[in-house]
Parts: C-alpha cells; structure tokens; sequence
C-alpha cells in the first residue's frame, strides 16, 4: 500500500506567513521523500484562507522536485476553466522535465463559486470547461501536431513545448468528490481518481468509487490498474487520547475556513454540481466527533491509525492513502510528529511484497 | 555594475531534451549565484524552438530559488494577455514567498503572433490588455481590498493570497524594444526596464532608453534610481580570435530560430508594434559580423569583454548586464567556460565602491 502527503494551505496572513508556510511544507516534503512516502500534491485556490497560498501547485511542486528524488507530484488538481490548455500543458510538461518524469497530473472541476466570479467564468460551464481542458491537455501533449476545435479553444496545428518527459503524456488524474457523473466519466477515460472522503460519509464515497472502477472495467481497461487516492487528515501521538484531544482544534480551524469559502453556495444551484447547495451545512453537520467515530480521519496513536487504515481499506479496496500533516493552523513541531510517527509506526505494517520488491 | 544571467531556450527537443537543458540551466544558476551574479531572468514562450521550453517563467524560477540563496530571480516577461490577473499576482506572490523576497515581476506586451493565435487574442488588444494587466497585478498586491472594473478583467472587492513578501510589491519591470511609447510609459509609471538591443542598433535603443529616463524625471521620481536592464549575448574563451570563430554557429542558430518564430510578421502590421512588419528583415539584417562589428554582443576574450562592456556602458550609462550564456544549441562546457572566465576576469573589473559595500 502506498502513501502521500498532501497539502491544502489553511491559513491566514495574520496567522503564518507563506513564506513560513512553504519553509515547512519543503521540510516535511524531505522528509516524507526520506522516509518512503509516494508522493506529494497540492490544491489549486484561490483568496480564502482555505487553499488561497496556493493558487499554482506547479510553482509549488517545481521547488518541491529541488528537494526530493523519489515522491511523485501530483497537482490536486489544477482547474482547467480558469486557464489556457497551452498555458496548462506546457507549465506541467516544465514541472515534469524539471523532476525527470515525477509529475502526476491532476485536475479538478473547481467548486468554489467566488473563484469562477473572479475570473468571469460561468459556473454553469464548469464541467465543460473542465473536459475539454483535460481532453486538449492530453491532445497537447500526445500530438507532434496538435489541432483543436472545440467549444471554448481553438488552435493548431501546433507542436507543444516543451515535449514531456513521461511519454505519451504523464498520469492523468481526477479530483471527484460528490457527483456521479464525473465517477463514471473519469473511469470511462482510463484517468485515475483523488476521493476526499470526509465531507461525505464512507457509505457514500465508496459507492462512487465503485462506480468509478465499474466504469473503467466497462470500458476496457485491465481491472485492477485503475488508481484510487483518498485523502484524510492525519495526526499522531503516542498516547491517542492526546491526539484526539489536540486535533480537534486544528480540524476544526480547517473546516471553519472551508466553510467560509464555500458559503457562496447557500445562494447558488447548480445542475452540474448536485447537492453542493447543502455543502455548508454538511461539512456542519460531520462535526470532529462524528469525524472520528466513523473513521473519517486518521486521527490517534500510531496503533488507532493501523486500525483506521484498515477500515478504510474495508470500505474502497487498495488506495493511496494521501494525508494531511499541517492542516489548519497547526504548529509546524506537530505536523513533524505526526509524519515521524506515521512513517516510522504506520507504514511499515502496510508494506507489501509487491511494494517491498519496487523499492 | 551589476551583471545577471539570462536565458532564452533556443533549442528543439531533436537537439536536447527539456529536462536536459534545465539541469544545465540550473548548474549555471549555481555558479552564478556563487560568483557574485545579481539575478537570473528567463522568457516566456511558447511553441516555438525560440523561447519554446519555457512557457512559464515562474515554475523555472521557483526551481532556481532552491539551489540559490542571493540571486534575484526575474521574469522576463511574463505576458499579461495570456493569462488573468489574478492568477499572475498570486503564481508571482508564490515564488516571491518560496524565495524569501528575491523576485523582480518582469512582464511583457509579447510580439510573436502565432502566440496571440494560439491564445486566441488579438494582436491589437495586446498593448491594452498588457497595461490592464500590470495595472491590476499591482493592484491586486498593494490592496487588501482591491476592486478592479477594466476592459478586459473585473473583480472585486477580493483580497490577493497569497500576500506578497516584499511590501507594498515586487519590484516591476518592463520588457522593451523598439517601441518609443512603451518606453515613455514605463518611466511614466515608475517600472524598471529590459532591453534587448541586438535587433536594434545601439543609437535607436539608446535613444529609446534616453526617453524612458527622461520620462521617469519628468514623472517625478528620483533622477538616478531608475533601473535598466540591457541583455547581451556572450562567449568567452582564453583567445578572443577563438571565442569569436566559435560563437558564431550558435549565434546564427538562435538568430535563425528567432526568425523562424517570427515569421508571422511578413503578412502583418499592427499600429501598436511599429516597425515589427520589418522584424525577420532586421535580425537577418544584423549579422554576425555585423553583430561584432557594433559591439552588440559580448564575445571574445575576458580584456575584449571588458572593453565591450565599457563601450556598451558609454551609449547607456549605468545599467545591469544580462548575459545570456547558453544561447542557440550551445554544448554546456561551452556557456560554463564562459561564465566562469566572466566571473573570474571581466565581473571583478567593474566592482564599484557601492556594490563592494553592499556585499
């Protein structure tokens, strides 16, 4: 079984500068290369306190590569609506020459609705935006004569550049969370998929995620290539009361700034984004408690988090399990604890042969 | 004086691959940061052998500020019409954090017009959407509450994240070449400049920077403060007679690459790019020797070099020398040579007493 780490900046000017910020992300991104960890990714936002210090994760990941040898990095996931393909195409081909062909390319529809009014972009064309930004991506990057003529672009014939280092194209990836159709769609396309799971409930996730591997399965691809990421915010302790007992504050910052992000949605319905008029109110209602008495964190002693990993596993079948360190305004001595811990504790009982062999 | 390193990629991936021309580059970045360089500055472009490997100078820059801990990292240009606002100020606020203040947000109007094609951007709007474009990334990293209503872009009121390191902004230059009015804006606005006077001759570019200066004066700042940027090609070796047999097949490759990418300009004119109608008849025109003959790169040995500079210096009085040392399909020893012969016999024979002491 495979881990990552994963970043969502959630902060504040007045609480940690970026600048400090970033310092720690690269500590714990050497670490985490040290010590056996698979990859490193980053969100895609803009202006709020939840995700707004990075509004580029290649930029982010382009230092990241200086620093590691091994992790993979991933973009999670760049949204397609708000830039050009060729800008997009041609800024990851960049990250994946700079790191000799480590880069996971993930991108995401986008969900926050402030962030679409700032750039002039319907929300209503999200989705489509979204396929044809990854469609002419992938197209950029196979093709030595790139012709495209869709909804939103049009270009070509043109040769990108540069050419990538991962031939035909790097891994493709997909950030889905709540809707169907983008399960289905991305299984259909043979893209793997990023889950975050805790803004929902397992019953939920899981269901998609297996509408996700019957559509790859339906669509051609060998069964069992598919790859699931699930993200979950993760902090350790040697004594798991204490963890529990000193999380809560953090996840709770957390998800205090992801609700005021998302607040434009209690004014907004959306066809293409069913339910997320509610999604306020459901990141209310799995409060921390409810979080953690159904394993929807990995929060503990390293033991709690072995048992957790294992339920999780029990609800989606093997997965990347990609965990947030320093959520929230957590102090960077913590973040380090808890990743210490995890490798040295957690990792070990979930290597594999197949894995064991790889490295 | 100050002296910096500056890279336009000119090769095809038939030549050298991406990932290989950025572990040279970013070698060079470390000999120059160790030897007393002030910045290190890279294009935007796209498609094209010229300019083509980099289509995002942020991401390569976020990777020189890892292996770097003095030079100033420099984009030049990013173009303003290719991308939003928003999205600019926030990658340039990355690197600006991720580099613990050493950017300079170079940006430019662009002038190859197949970019503009692919982008799907008149030609015609460039010099507008370029303003609008710097106006607003100022914008966005002065105000905590910044609302812009334009032509092209509006928002508001949104606060940028994340926040710049250096307050109120980055340092702003300008990328100019041939055109007067853009100069004139540029001193009017307070911006530093980049000028590229190979494909001019030194009396028009003189002059052109002579316009920019007065216009700084006469906008009221400070006579003296305003700061120019002029890039050279440069080569270098023991035996000047050497040096310029050699350099000349790479110059005429990255000449002719530029040309190639040019091209487009036969069947156009444009008001606001006067005199580009000319451009492929203008580079073709400057030939190599033509090139030497005027001063208008720096090649030979390290005593021609410090002439040349002198000449250069008594056309545009102060300024900082960016030298690009890997231009066309130069093999790496070649611009590693050239560099340290740079830094070790023609860098310490304009150390003044201001740069001495700020060391």
């Amino acid at each position: 079984m495979r881990f990552g780490i994963h970043f969502v900046p959630t902060l504040d000017p007045s609480e940690k500068s970026a600048a400090h910020y970033f310092d720690e992300c690269l500590d714990l991104c050497r670490l985490a290369d040290d010590s056996g960890f698979h990859s490193a990714k980053i969100t895609e936002h803009y202006l709020f306190p939840y995700g707004g210090y990075c509004p580029d994760p290649v930029v982010f990941l382009s230092a990241v590569a200086q620093h590691t040898t091994r992790l993979r990095l991933v973009t999670g996931g760049l949204v397609p609506a708000f830039s050009h393909p060729v800008a997009i195409a041609g800024k990851l081909a960049m990250l994946d020459n700079l790191s000799h062909g480590r880069l996971d390319a993930g991108f995401s529809p986008g969900f926050l609705p402030d962030e679409f009014d700032v750039f002039q972009i319907p929300l209503e064309e999200s989705r489509w935006r979204f396929e044809e930004g990854v469609g002419a991506v992938k197209w950029l990057w196979q093709s030595q004569e790139a012709t495209w003529s869709g909804r939103f672009h049009n270009f070509g014939p043109i040769r990108l550049l540069p050419r990538p280092y991962q031939l035909p194209h790097p891994p493709i990836w997909i950030m889905a969370t709540f809707t169907p159709a983008l399960f289905e769609w991305s299984g259909r396309q043979g893209y793997n998929i990023m889950v975050v799971p805790y803004i929902s409930t397992h019953e939920n996730s899981a269901n998609l995620v297996n509408i996700y591997r019957r559509a790859w399965r339906d669509a051609g691809y060998q069964p069992g290539t598919e790859q699931v990421q699930l993200s979950f915010h993760c902090y350790l302790a040697e004594d798991g009361d204490q963890a529990r007992r000193e999380a809560k504050k953090y996840f709770e910052d957390y998800t205090g700034k992801l609700r005021h992000a998302a607040e434009a949605w209690s004014s907004r319905k959306v066809d293409q984004y069913p339910g997320y008029e509610n999604i306020v109110r459901a990141i209310q209602a799995n409060s921390y408690e409810h979080i953690l008495g159904r394993t929807m964190a990995l929060i503990g002693s390293p033991a709690d988090v072995v048992q957790q990993i294992e339920i999780v596993r029990s609800w989606y079948g093997e997965h990347e399990a990609t965990v947030q360190f320093n959520f929230g305004n957590i102090p960077f001595e913590r973040s380090r604890r808890s990743l210490e811990l995890f490798a040295e504790q957690v990792m070990p009982r979930f290597v594999d042969s197949s894995a064991a062999a790889s490295r």
